[in-house]
């Protein structure tokens, strides 16, 4: 049987009783030399079994092995139990025993005791399984999802969902009990925010009109600090359609936070002292404060907004050094006002990455979009690669660099080198963000870096009104290891300040936020939250290779439920009430009558 | 000043620490005369003030007096805070002081002290008002809603969230860390279940294919059983589209629990424990285990499955005391086969509804159906009031006598009979349902009582096969006061048995179902669980008239959100992703172009 069954939920809480309300006297994963000679009732999934001797008996908390009677007198319940198919679930009474000396299992918590079975009860028999439950991740991943419920079984789903629930738990504790925060729950049944074309439409019953389903509760827990709520938290389910997107699904979940008469600082400290509380401990301790870095510093040092930390290969500016070189097309790059060429220092990359030459240029040719030049070495730079930023004077452009350093630690790692300790956690603040970025579709035009409530930094508000592009924000990220786990900001609460950035700035209608401009003349307190994608948070602190992984019943990467098999088609009958009618693509008209 | 902001929330946690993370010293709650002599800055909305000699300044905690300072130095303060409109937020600095003697104010708990100012700041002005808060109660419902921000600020609101959010709390502490539950999130994006005719629809962007928001979690808590996570909860968003419906909302939220290898009483002395365990200390105990009563009793004795136990006033069989008199249409009554006349005896019902007579008449003939005869007392039967049941030989048809009992209570009540303890909670179970119903539209059909899911009485399993109309289950409801707070079954674990249900008595399609019933084959554990209406039981713990004053934002009766002006129309464009267009009714053609 697997080994890893063998393992015990280091988190699972001594003061928990597993066998209230239920008939078992024990759990498979309780039983112990202190319990020879106690009569137990044991329910559980027959994970194994060998030759009408012995079986072992499986449940969530672990395996405990079943003893066969060999005697007449209960030849019954040796039939019964020998002709049960695997992952049948049964019920088994019996009498603890030790195991016979030198057939003890150290790695198995309870190694040292059997069950001499007396009475069992088939309670459900299993078909026979398209796969063995053992074997299952070694499967296709649709297939997993198509037969979740069986995938749920393995240690490490149940693990993982586990664990999941006990951090919650103990965020809501942080939060709830020792810092007086509010647990409310806000609409998702709302409307359509500006520029939300992510969002999820619901039909009504009033022809036309529709509910939105909002990709956070930003307006909510805004008008909740209105409403004098003070400290709101809500562990809440955001949606957001994306189509498409490897590592996303169409629902989620945040913790969404919002205080009142707070700043940034206070946020950050909130945060840092509820991660602190609800780490697990078998992870290790994690330090705080989180290091803080700026934008700026982020682009420039690592080519990211969100920069793993775990590992050196900085980006360092090297115009001064190759301004001394006679290389015509690096002293063209370098003769642009602001221009420059920046690189990375690949540690043993000569040594690692000789082979992989090609593939780093294939990543250059990539992320530089054709502006590359092939990869070559200096001799004052040994084993280094150099590649040129773009030389467009916005730090954006580093994120060519940022993304070849990403792919060359992928590369060294293949190559045997340990650059990223897996079990390392590097938490990490990202601010001073800018309040506005050119729109990628026009330039010259404004749109909001996060969104239209985000406050301008306290130093830059007149550049606001004077030069909006050049504003810093009050909006911070929290980084976890190169990857974004939670971002928040301190909130305009302002209405003429709101109403500015809305009509003037972003050239939005503000008609549709008219009740929220309005809430924020009636006497609203400054106030700033934050909010943690807590799917990916849990998916980094149990190294699961995609949020997939900790969810329970997730969507495929194309939004389906490959179980249950949804989203379906439905009968005009069923749309009627909505006033809706689908538009078939010409392709497929006529499929509606399948 | 509302005297009513005097009260403290009995609930909160000592442990809390409400200044963490922010500036404030204090909240507005918490200064008492061991603060004397303290410097403290405080946060709040200004709530009243006195001709520029003292303000009170409030908070989600209460109400602290500040004394404006009157001397030339601080004469900008003075201005600063006088000038200051009602319910702007404001920050104020001082010195916490005794209030001069026989100014104390007892029914105060910061009425002893006061604050001196020294410094202050306008964090935001507020604008006039359309209504002055403490008025808010007395204004139409649609404004409170439409200024719900405000609204939030009023005691009693934020009562009723703090208390959901503590109870919340302490059911999860309850199930989670007492009891080894996992709170497990599901999906909302989900697909149609048979006959969810009540369910949202979500477009996806295939074309013809939509999700659905499920109406409970019901068939992946199932899931999760047969997935072996043993005990499961969640603190559930589930959808509902009823179109307009008093006191219900579109979405609504249910404490859901599933166990494995339980029974019926296995749950019930767990939700037993979980009430007793949450339940605020100031409405008084709740005594357990709750009694107990037969669906049968139930309609029996009061004429309904959710029986007001807190009063008397039972149905009782009068047709032996009526067969000795000659009375026609009396004796047409009982001569039908099981013919019987019933009948509730009112306590002071002449003496007290001798005015109401065509008020009861009104509610006999509205509930009877016409087939009611004008009300009459009989001497044998001092103060009574009788009125037949129907002669159908079904107990159903004793709903309308249940509701006259509850008719005639109110007006007992308006008539100053204290029938009904406002502070006693009396709760119910209610058992042993039918499985089946004749369908409302076509008699001669079965559908489940509940859901199908449900299991068989374990004595009336075989009646499920050979006379399904006679088979009880093992559904059972929770009642509150009159009010069903919850509902529950042990499930059908055996897929043949499920699928006999589907196909064979409901005569359903059970292919939508496929991936449940194959979950069955695989090793099913035998399960049961329960969900509660945490609106409803809030809304009856705090004695609010609606569920509408324990959700912080509610949707109108029909289902609007009158402050965000939720649903909205939308574009065509906004349309064409999701591959669908609106039918306008023939009156609305052309409003789209509005």
């Amino acid at each position: 049987f697997t080994p890893i069954w063998c393992m015990s939920f280091c988190f699972s809480l001594a003061l928990s009783n597993f066998n209230s309300f239920v008939i078992r006297t024990n759990t498979c994963g309780e039983l112990r030399s202190a319990h020879v000679g106690q009569e137990v009732t044991l329910y559980g999934w027959i994970q194994y079994q060998r030759q009408g001797l012995f079986l072992v008996l499986r449940d969530f908390q672990g395996l405990t092995q079943i003893i066969l009677p060999q005697d007449e007198a209960h030849s019954h319940v040796k039939k019964l139990l020998s002709n049960a198919p695997v992952e049948s679930v049964v019920r088994v009474t019996g009498i603890v025993s030790s195991r016979p000396p030198g057939q003890e299992n150290p790695k198995m918590p309870t190694g040292d005791i059997e069950v001499k079975a007396e009475t069992a009860e088939i309670l459900n028999s299993c078909k026979k399984l398209p796969f063995e439950i053992k074997d299952f991740i070694k499967k296709s991943e649709a297939l997993r999802m198509q037969y979740r419920y069986l995938d749920l079984r393995s240690f490490q789903l149940q693990y993982n969902l586990r664990l999941r629930s006990h951090i919650v738990m103990r965020m809501r504790e942080y939060l709830c009990n020792l810092h007086g925060f509010v647990d409310v729950e806000t609409p998702t049944l709302f409307k359509r925010t500006p520029g939300g074309a992510k969002e999820f439409l619901v039909p009504s019953r009033e022809a036309g009109k529709f509910y939105s389903l909002p990709q956070s509760p930003q307006q909510f827990k805004q008008l909740l600090m209105v409403g004098g709520l003070d400290r709101y938290f809500q562990v809440a389910r955001c949606y957001r359609d994306e189509g498409s997107r490897p590592d996303r699904q169409p629902e989620f979940t945040q913790i969404d936070i919002e205080m009142s008469f707070v700043d940034q600082a206070g946020i950050q400290r909130l945060i840092e002292g509820l991660l602190q509380y609800c780490w697990p401990e078998e992870r290790g301790p994690i330090v705080t404060p989180f290091p803080s870095m700026t934008y700026k510093e982020a682009l420039a040092d690592y080519g990211t907004d969100k920069p793993d930390t775990r590992f050196g290969m900085k980006i360092v500016d090297i115009s001064d050094f190759l301004r001394r070189l006679d290389i015509q097309f690096v002293q063209n790059a370098l003769s642009y006002p602001h221009g420059t060429v920046k690189a990375i220092c690949i540690p043993q990359g000569v040594k690692c990455l000789r082979q992989q030459c090609i593939t780093t240029d294939a990543v250059c040719d990539a992320t530089f979009m054709k502006h590359s030049f092939p990869g070559w070495c200096l001799s004052d730079f040994p084993d280094s690669k150099i590649a040129p930023s773009h030389y467009l004077p916005s730090l954006l452009q580093c994120s060519a660099l940022g993304n070849l350093r990403l792919e060359s630690a992928d590369l060294l790692e293949a190559a045997g080198l340990v650059l990223r300790d897996p079990t390392a956690f590097h938490f990490l603040w990202v601010v001073d963000f800018p309040l506005f970025l050119p729109k990628e579709e026009n330039p010259t035009e404004l749109e909001s870096a996060h969104h239209p409530f985000t406050a301008p930094h306290p130093s830059d508000t007149s550049l606001l009104y004077s030069d909006p592009t050049k504003a810093r924000s009050q909006h911070y990220d929290l980084v976890l290891n190169g990857s974004e786990v939670g971002g928040g900001s301190i909130r305009i609460h302002s209405a003429e300040q709101q109403r500015f950035v809305l009509e003037k700035v972003l050239k939005e209608d503000s008609e549709v936020l008219s009740h929220l401009l309005e809430a924020l003349e009636f006497g609203a307190p400054p106030h700033g939250g934050i909010a943690l994608g807590l799917d990916r948070l849990i998916s980094l602190i149990v190294d699961a290779p995609s949020i997939r992984d900790v969810i329970a019943f997730p969507k495929s990467f194309r939004g389906r439920d490959l179980m249950g098999n949804a989203p379906d088609y439905v009968t005009p009958e069923e749309l009627e009430p909505y006033h809706i009618q689908v538009s078939w693509p010409l392709a497929e008209r006529g499929k509606e009558k399948l």
